[in-house]
């Protein structure tokens, strides 16, 4: 399976990218800028000793299976408008959480649509959209020698997409996927990161991401 | 310290004020039925080893420096107002968490007030509203032979009365308090509650709590 991280030169991508190609997939990164794409996808290739590809957004998102939207939030939604040809009958997995920082710390941007997954089935119809990921600490998920133990909350009103991302979620080490229904609850897995973020503040931990035990 | 637990003849409750009579506490159980609380105040006692007395909600508030209010949602609010002039400059602590069941899972219910807390707060103006223990499952937590790890995210716009019932928390084996902001981040911390039975029925798991790691 061919898989494209969209935006992937950020963290989150990286961790992804690296993680998932050293597991057997290939990987193109994704970017407005296709000679950083390409630039990236090399230091990544060389640096971890796997092979990764870089290409623009849309080139990664025709030549791939899955695509994974690792573009920040108030991008991410014009971007994927944007690619909506590109994308029609894929699986579109969204990391994205709408938050901002206020003077009591980060909160959760409400969006009419529900939750950031559901905004993009809304500008995606022909897509299959899979809400994944939006918990995992980006800075320490990038370096590829870190150790964790995660949970990974999956939605989707889509079972076979979601059970795709689950299993390639669950070949990943240290991830553990777990079914938590349709899109409509991705709110609430996409409000636990602002949540994750000022618990790290405020308690001396950093990079926090969650167990369901 | 004193601590009435309204409501305690449930399973939170009983765990709260099992565990808590064990390290030391205080503990009044408080029912809207006297008789009832009294009963099962006896009952916790001789079979846990521990000394628990029971009462009517009202003497239970009045009678304590900190009550915990482990009524379901629904009967939450009214009995708390009720209670409002026994309340008065007490740490008030809201485990409440306001959820239904459809046909696609538990849901969260927003209400105006931003959550159970801030709803509370707004019931009890002259109390210290902290909120506590949403996601602690409660069924797991009423066994005293149970072992857990999990994380208790606490809220609470006064910072002493935070602090105190976080030290409170501590001194339960296998519960670790996490400052988790103003009441305003309340509502990330209820609605986790119904996203951790859903990934628990939908996983073929039991009784989840939430570790930050």
């Amino acid at each position: 399976m061919r898989i494209a991280i969209l935006g992937g030169t950020g963290s989150l991508g990286k961790g992804l990218a690296v993680r998932l190609a050293e597991v057997g997939y290939e990987v193109i990164v994704g970017s407005r800028d296709k000679e950083k794409a390409i630039r990236v996808a090399e230091e990544y290739s060389k640096k971890y000793d796997v092979r990764i590809n870089g290409a623009s957004n849309a080139e990664a998102s025709t030549g791939c299976d899955m695509v994974i939207v690792t573009i920040p939030w108030r991008y991410a939604f014009d971007t994927v408008l944007s690619l909506k040809e590109e994308l029609k009958g894929k699986i579109v997995v969204s990391p994205i959480v709408p938050m901002e920082r206020t003077e009591s710390g980060f909160v959760y941007v409400e969006l009419p649509e529900g939750s950031a997954a559901e905004k993009l089935a809304r500008i995606l119809p022909e897509s299959r959209v899979i809400s994944a990921y939006h918990n995992i600490p980006a800075r320490r998920f990038s370096d590829p020698d870190a150790e964790f133990e995660w949970d990974v909350a999956v939605c989707g009103d889509d079972e076979d997409a979601k059970r795709t991302v689950m299993n390639v979620t669950n070949e990943i080490k240290g991830l553990r996927a777990l079914d938590a229904g349709g899109l409509r609850n991705s709110k609430t897995v996409e409000s636990l990161t602002p949540l994750l973020i000022n618990i790290a503040i405020r308690n001396g931990m950093k990079d926090l991401g969650v167990r369901f035990v």
